[in-house]
């Protein structure tokens, strides 16, 4: 019986993430959705990236339980910004489709060519609930331990890229950066693996050049 | 609707978990529940206790979504291990007081003092489901960020103890572990915390001290 209900959530969920994704698409815009355990580094890969674009025509849909902290850190980059606190619509762990619809609304989209979406850390439950996004990408930063990858498996499976974050810390920490990807690819052999350090700009370059070519890509 | 699913989910996850509550007493046990990120130190703080414990009269709960990864990584220590993987059951993003009533089938408990659980590496989902426990443990490890209490309440309101964990960390990474614990004591005024690194052993005896004072208490 719970399975059920579960299911009628996840369909239900689809259908609006459907429509986002016709949205998307209409307005020319690449959808890019940042998932990972709390703490990995999304807000500070999004800090660089918005750096290294230069504005670029982005906007942020910042998800979080509570607090709007993830937000202000952004907040000089003067792109548009959309916080979406999950505890004022039932504390839910991850985001979904129907809370992008809403952030959508907010949006000014023909003025935009990428939206950042950043989850509620957590790498379990947001793996379950497709947003409409055009890329999936999950965060692991080398702290976390290069077993990871088997444990939670399907934020592996279903995100098309994997970043390795805070490569700066692989070393001191002792961590091989090449057994967490050997860990990823033994779950998705297709994912298309990044390591980088936002913090040091290590491997951004990479991440920016396939953000551009999905975008040139998709409105080709 | 959903709301009041979820209710009835948690009324019945409630009484199982009194059910364990009444086991654990019955058997003069103490139950300790340990929370947090995936990669926060979970299972590197039960090794270490384990070893400081010298095994006594203790078991371990391993909950995982999959993989028996965790369980190996304690095997050598030779006390009884359970491991729960919950992808055999729906894949829950946690552990619920049911899985553990499953669990305590497995155990002789007329030879055990005390019941370590390992949960589903997640800082938020976890906190919502008591499991009939005698200690709720969270553990933030440094590398996280000194933010995520302040944006994951529920789990640090819900635990009694609060670990700072990778102590060891803070001082390379430029952590304020000061921060960490104001932004914890914000949350939960009551909460008693704890900075560790399980690596190095810093702060260990106050852990071990804690559950040896609480067993006695207990059975007092």
């Amino acid at each position: 019986m719970e399975i059920k209900i579960a299911k009628n959530i996840l369909n239900a969920n689809e259908n609006i993430a459907e429509e986002n994704r016709k949205l998307f698409a209409e307005n020319n815009i690449l959808a890019v959705n940042l998932m990972s355990s709390p703490g990995a580094g999304k807000t500070e890969l999004l800090d660089a990236t918005l750096d290294a674009l230069n504005g670029g025509r982005a906007a942020v849909i910042e998800g979080d339980i509570c607090t709007t902290l993830d937000s202000e850190r952004l907040a000089h980059h003067n792109v548009p910004l959309v916080q979406v606190n999950t505890d004022t619509i039932g504390g839910a762990c991850h985001l979904e489709a129907s809370m992008i619809q809403s952030a959508l609304d907010e949006l000014d989209l023909e003025s935009l060519d990428i939206i950042f979406i950043e989850n509620v850390g957590n790498l379990v439950c947001p793996a379950e609930f497709d947003l409409g996004e055009d890329i999936a990408v999950s965060l692991l930063s080398t702290p976390e331990g290069a077993d990871k990858p088997l444990k939670y498996p399907l934020m592996f499976k279903q995100c098309d890229v994997s970043i390795l974050s805070k490569l700066d810390l692989a070393a001191p920490l002792g961590i091989d950066p090449g057994e967490m990807e050997t860990n990823v690819k033994r779950i998705n052999p297709d994912a298309l693996i990044l390591r980088l350090s936002a913090k040091t700009g290590d491997g951004m370059d990479r991440w920016i050049d396939l953000i551009k070519s999905r975008f040139e890509e998709k409105n080709a």
